[in-house]
């Protein structure tokens, strides 16, 4: 039975790749406003592949400046089987700069087994790789061995601020799930597959210190009143001790040690430090003190300005005191972190260093905890077996630095685990100019979501 | 004698204001290279209007993109007479932002008895105090009793790129004054004239920290590589301890404390340091521990973040970990410091705190040490008499927090000290729109002036 859904992932590869190319047409950038015509066509075609794959499909509006939420159901596979729950998105990053682009980024196009596109790993492929498995399942002539829900939004790419009031809103449906799928993330090296159990949280604030009503003359007051560009400094230059440690009081508490088999585990991946700097132009790592590279970026959590703003930016001198001064700051949040409590623990140590006559205006962009998910479950040993057909090798187990907020979503709001099963490559240049997919990852990703179908049928 | 020339300053206000408008009305603003035919204007009306006054005028041209500087001269004193160097500026700062000027800037305006032009106060109008101190000398049928040298240049508030090579050329015949004159500082208060006798010098550099080749997403590199934005800050935090005195090894060795005799007369000026604080907005004063506001101000040397930019500073968030972060940061140098080993320790207090991986782009736009004038000298006695007779009012002696490059190359390159006598406000807004010149100010300039040239000739 399976042999012949993956005979059909197989011979329908040339209509597959020309149908994401067709997707990959639609200029669905969520974030400019200016597209929103095509996110809606864009959402269209969606349901469309999903109603030939002869799902129950409704597209749901949502309030402006949103876009459409897809929504698509099959039960064929009756009440006992497992339901599983996809997740994607159709929504892409704007192309700018788009001088730097090789071809333009809404004309796909091949060189050496790459398709290059706006969207193509990110995540109109990987999107089309379940919808291509359901739709050889159907085109081999078999029924759904599980029932299968696909959720398609719009606004990933811009806050996803449509997303959660939906999710909420359908929570009755959605819990009957047992197990989501996000095809997100990466394949740990082009010629090995890998299945994610752990994410990063994020809270992410911009804060400001303002002090005089204006900017004055650095001769004229320099040292005699508090300047908030340089006080900005003093205080968060007070994050970190000299091990690199956040200081925030109770920070580690919750943060468990990687456990010795993870340990092992990951030390067997072959991670070279020195190969990892070098691709991002550096010739060291640095860190928190005690930790490898792979522990800091999977399992501890961090701190970092994302940008500095205030006073004189521009070519040459002017001796200014800026009037006001700013920083985006960010933590990673590791499991069992609080995102809250790190997010109202900045603040204090902020409101208790206020200097003299000046106030803080602070912007919090929310929070998200870290994920992972239980690695001892038959539904993720049903999925390694997936890759394996799929993708001819087994899985590593890896964990992923970033955030991707719905599975938190998934794991507090449903009560859902997820299994991260990816097949882009950290070279794939997401959000960067000359965004591609390998077509060979395309092909196992296809294969993977086929044969996922029926392993998880087989999960009990 | 001075009797007739003071009543002839009198007689010619109204005319005097005119010709200040008439100058007011080119826009010769220095640093925008579209300007340049209103500067060599500007130039040229200065040099007319000292010609009027009987003097021997040259029009310097300067290296591209300079502007002229004009060197007027009158022997007439003979040469057992002291001469007098006065130096001050025609162009003038950039009026932007238009919008927040209630007349146009180059449109000279009476409003409540100020007059209201870029440049009515720095320096166009402290500038025609000391012209039409000359015009009154000529136009009263007195033969001037010192000799007199007027320096004029074009570039002042572009870092005086020609005058410095300028005044190197003209060394043989500036080192015959026996002392210098600047006009380009304020009164204690509008009641209170003042005279200038220290300035505090200035080191400025643009930092910037240089790390991975390209942005990189802070989720997927949090943690694991030096953040230039996070190190930046985390290193220049080292610059002060808890006392809010500079790090520097040494910073403080050469700075000698006020002594007792300054600090007495400081607190008889009766300093308010809220009202300064309220002033600017602020409730209260900040800097260096154990120190007043005044001792802050004129005594200690300072260090300033005058500018901080790096990664996303635009709206919301962006998870992104910059590639650079850069600061301006700058000293002022207190009497006695050397502005050069202020520059070389900072430089070696960067160098030394390098993050693994990073490398520092230092832009280094050069020191000016501060400058002391002896209060003893007979020069200043003589300047006091002057002020009193112009004003009304004996002048109190007071330092400023700012820096006149031009005052430490005439003590350090001609060994000539300098007088710094100013009419200007702090509420001026130099710099800024709406700047004014009180018109009962201009008067009190043009008065002492024509008195000072009095004065300075009974100087043995």
């Amino acid at each position: 039975m399976l042999e012949q859904v993956l005979g059909r992932v197989e011979y329908n590869q040339p209509a597959a790749l020309e149908r994401l190319s067709a997707f990959l047409r639609i200029p669905s950038v969520s974030a400019d406003p200016t597209y929103a015509a095509h996110c809606r066509e864009a959402a269209e075609w969606v349901a469309q592949e999903l109603r030939a794959c002869d799902m129950d499909v409704d597209v749901h509006v949502t309030p402006a400046p949103g876009h459409p939420i897809i929504l698509a159901h099959s039960g064929a596979a009756g009440p006992n089987a497992p339901h599983v729950l996809f997740y994607g998105h159709y929504d892409v990053q704007p192309p700018d700069p788009l001088e730097l682009w090789t071809t333009p980024p809404f004309e796909p196009t091949i060189r050496d087994g790459r398709l290059y596109a706006r969207g193509a790993s990110d995540d109109k492929g990987q999107v089309m790789c379940f919808i291509e498995a359901l739709r050889a399942w159907k085109e081999a002539g078999q029924k759904l061995p599980v029932n299968v829900t696909v959720l398609i939004e719009g606004e990933e790419e811009h806050s996803s601020t449509s997303l959660y009031p939906f999710l909420e809103q359908q929570r009755a449906t959605l819990s009957k799930a047992d197990i989501a799928v996000v095809s997100d993330t990466s394949m740990w090296n082009a010629g090995q597959p890998a299945i994610t159990y752990g994410l990063r949280g994020l809270v992410y604030f911009d804060v400001q210190l303002h002090g005089p009503g204006r900017d004055l003359h650095s001769g004229v007051y320099g040292g005699t009143i508090a300047n908030p560009a340089t006080e900005l400094m003093l205080i968060l230059g007070q994050l970190f001790d000299r091990n690199h440690r956040v200081t925030l009081p109770g920070f580690y508490d919750q943060v468990p040690e990687p456990d010795a088999s993870e340990k092992a585990a990951w030390a067997k991946l072959g991670f070279d430090e020195l190969a990892y700097a070098r691709s991002i132009g550096l010739e060291a790592v640095h860190g928190e003190a005690g930790y490898s590279t792979l522990e800091r970026r999977w399992a501890r959590p961090s701190c970092d300005i994302n940008g500095l703003y205030g006073g004189y930016m521009g070519k040459g001198s002017k001796t200014v005191i800026p009037s006001f001064a700013g920083a985006k700051v960010s933590f990673r949040v590791a499991p069992y972190q609080d995102p809250e409590q790190i997010a109202s623990g900045f603040r204090a140590f902020l409101e208790e260093r206020t200097p003299p006559g000046c106030r803080w205006v602070i912007e919090y962009f929310g929070g998200s905890p870290a994920v992972m998910v239980p690695t001892d479950s038959p539904w993720l040993r049903q999925a390694a077996r997936a890759v394996a057909i799929g993708c001819g090798k087994e899985p590593v187990l890896v964990r992923e630095g970033a955030t991707i907020p719905v599975v938190a979503s998934f794991k507090n709001d449903l009560d859902l685990n997820t299994l991260l099963i990816g097949f882009g490559l950290n070279d794939d240049n997401l959000h960067s100019p000359n965004e591609k997919f390998e077509l060979a990852n395309f092909r196992m990703g296809c294969l993977t979501h086929a044969a996922l179908l029926h392993t998880l049928a087989e999960k009990s």
